[in-house]
């Protein structure tokens, strides 16, 4: 619970409104505890007649309802406002260490059935899902919520073959470093380092069923999406964003920025660059070179 | 156990073998306890041969054999006389409840270290595997089945980027709803709706690893194969096909009875009908375009 | 931990080194018990440099440092050490039985939160991880190794559909064998049979987040990358090799020693052959072909 007070203050900006709220909602289901945001026109109209407490809208958008908050982005300071009001309700979380051996600082919450091994290392404010595996490799920052299922610090897989055909495991003992505020999906799995370490940059956003191999060097505040697979050694620069089902060989470099359309894929060793220059098919290239060639053969079936 | 009566009984035909049956079986492994089946004359002379207890066979088939049973789909028969015996023999399975807490309705099975919080509505005749997570926010309707390591109603895939270039995770607060007799494959991840709900329609099968974002309206009677990654806010008609490692976009609308081949993808936005139309490729075009896109780019190969 | 006799005699050959080893590392993290390898000048020189006590490098290479033990792959013969190393301290870690039932031979090691069901035989020396689910379907060999998160025995995908247009589960009640040696990555998926058996061949090396569906024979020594699908009852020859993300139809045939590219596919029923062969894109065809339709398509669009 916040005050309207409060919620104007967090996001710079006042209001004459004397209310507590609870929580977010659609316009459709509001009631007087809730906020909701209106992004265009119609939007404000369906929020103007619904019973919601408080209303984000855009700066210029026009109103007279006393309910109204203007703010740069909308939808923005919705996703603020529900982070800050699930914070403050935290609380009423279950609160459960699995083994008294791990680090787990201050107010992380470790749900059931999650197996934190001994020597993880597990910051403040971190939200351990159901089912988690967290290897004694991984050494996490703060705020990192982690969703049901996910592996953090399995072995990588990297073998040496025998003149007898058979594989031994090459060694897989390093760690997994990750930085504060990174988010990870439900069942993705992420490597520990071979000999050196895999790392997650500050601020990353995960989807679920991704992997991501021993040793990937990932930037900060780059987005992937699900069932991503990113092979060993890799290195992906801040803010690149990944669609659904995108491959990397190993060794890939992706430089900071770049885009990747869904399903789309690298081969080993290759490098990507462009900041805000979007890639798409296998093997990727540029997006105009990319509807280029599917206009092509398009053109092709057609001329016979 | 059941008799050979009560088994001609359930599949609307009669019989005068005066025998008790188990289980079903392959020919080849069968004893006098086993149901088999035989779809061709291959197949019946097999089973003729074997020390089965009962045989069903198409209507058509020539045998005097008193223990044939003809039935119109001898293998769907089979399919359902092994449904049958299972839930006789349900009885043996273990029966556990994770959390006196949940509205567990009825009979239904919780396996060990399975995680159902608190609030999730599980119903009558419901199988949860080993190691499954139904997060709080899941109605589950009756008879679902839900293999090991799934993980039901996870947060979605939702951000929301500032000026700052962090990103803050858009409210993922809605429900996930699934239908009766919806079943479920291993370490499959289904994602809650934001601010509406995620649905998945009566009767779907869904295999391993398949992912579905927050806000998917799934038809009845859908299936999806492996590794299929269904982007959020798609609508999937009811009978709809899709093979492994298919991809869809976001906001994707896939109209009833589609088929989509192994590995094809559909771009964000898009919208593909046809009753009973196979697609293939990325971007997924109609069957017959496919392959002359493939037989053309093939010629051209060969042409120099 | 291991004297460098020891060690020596394990590679089949000799040394006057007179120190104890007791783990592998990165030349660059190295301290006297550590055994570290050389495969080239420039590592060699770095090595030379680094205080390890024991350094495995070529037949040929020049250097009259005492700590140098030669040998014909130090790659390989530096995984040798790690897996030594590793048996010997194994004493160390958690031995935990799940159920009582279980069929549990020797020194296997059952993680945290690992469900084994009645009836499983896990063999000597096998490690089954946190949150792993082993049905009762499965038999496992020796040493068999599981990470965190891998579902081994569900129930496959098999659907008959009735006249009604509903679904019904075709029986999946056979087992799934796990040889020697077998190696299985976080979130894996391995279907039992549905009335035979999945099989999985000694040696044979599997990444995370692979399928592999009901009904399928996997050779020995073959190589399974991260988010490969196999459909059902397909056939793999000894020593096939799978990149990233390849996807398989059912029944597909793929003969000893092919090694099929990232993310390609192979359309149902469909046989692959020759040893050494590589196949790539969608459907995969031999490199060669691959490669000449990727030139051709790039020379249609610059032409115009």
């Amino acid at each position: 619970m916040m005050t309207a007070k409060e919620i104007a203050e967090l996001l710079g900006v006042s209001t004459d409104v004397e209310r507590e709220l609870t929580r977010v909602s659609a316009a459709e289901d509001a009631d007087a505890d809730c906020i909701v945001f209106a992004a265009d026109e119609r939007a404000l109209a369906v929020a103007l007649a619904s019973r919601a407490g408080l209303i984000l809208v855009r700066r210029d958008a026009e109103s007279e309802d006393v309910r109204v908050l203007r703010v740069d982005d909308p939808r923005y300071a919705f996703a603020v406002c529900a982070r800050e009001l699930g914070r403050v309700s935290k609380e009423q979380d279950l609160y459960r260490l699995e083994q008294g051996e791990n680090e787990v600082r201050g107010d992380a919450l470790v749900h059931s059935s999650a197996v934190v091994e001994e020597g993880a290392v597990v910051g403040e404010g971190c939200v351990i899902g159901p089912n988690v595996t967290v290897y004694g490799c991984v050494r996490m920052g703060d705020r990192v919520v982690v969703q049901a299922g996910a592996v953090l610090g399995a072995k990588g897989f990297g073998y040496v073959r025998g003149k007898d055909g058979a594989y031994v495991l090459f060694p897989q003992q390093g760690l997994l470093v990750i930085e504060d505020d990174v988010e990870i999906g439900a069942n993705t799995t992420i490597d520990r380092g071979a000999l050196g370490e895999t790392r997650i940059g500050r601020g990353t956003k995960i989807d679920n069923q991704v992997h991501i191999g021993h040793n990937c060097s990932i930037g900060k505040n780059v987005v992937i999406a699900a069932q991503v697979g990113i092979s060993g050694s890799c290195t992906i620069g801040d803010g690149v964003v990944m669609a659904g089902q995108v491959g990397l060989g190993d060794h890939v470099t992706i430089g900071p920025g770049v885009i990747l359309g869904g399903a789309s894929g690298v081969f080993p060793g290759k490098t990507l660059t462009g900041e805000g220059q979007m890639f798409m098919g296998v093997p990727a290239e540029p997006l105009k070179e990319y509807l280029k060639g599917v206009a092509r053969v398009r053109r092709l079936k057609n001329s016979g």
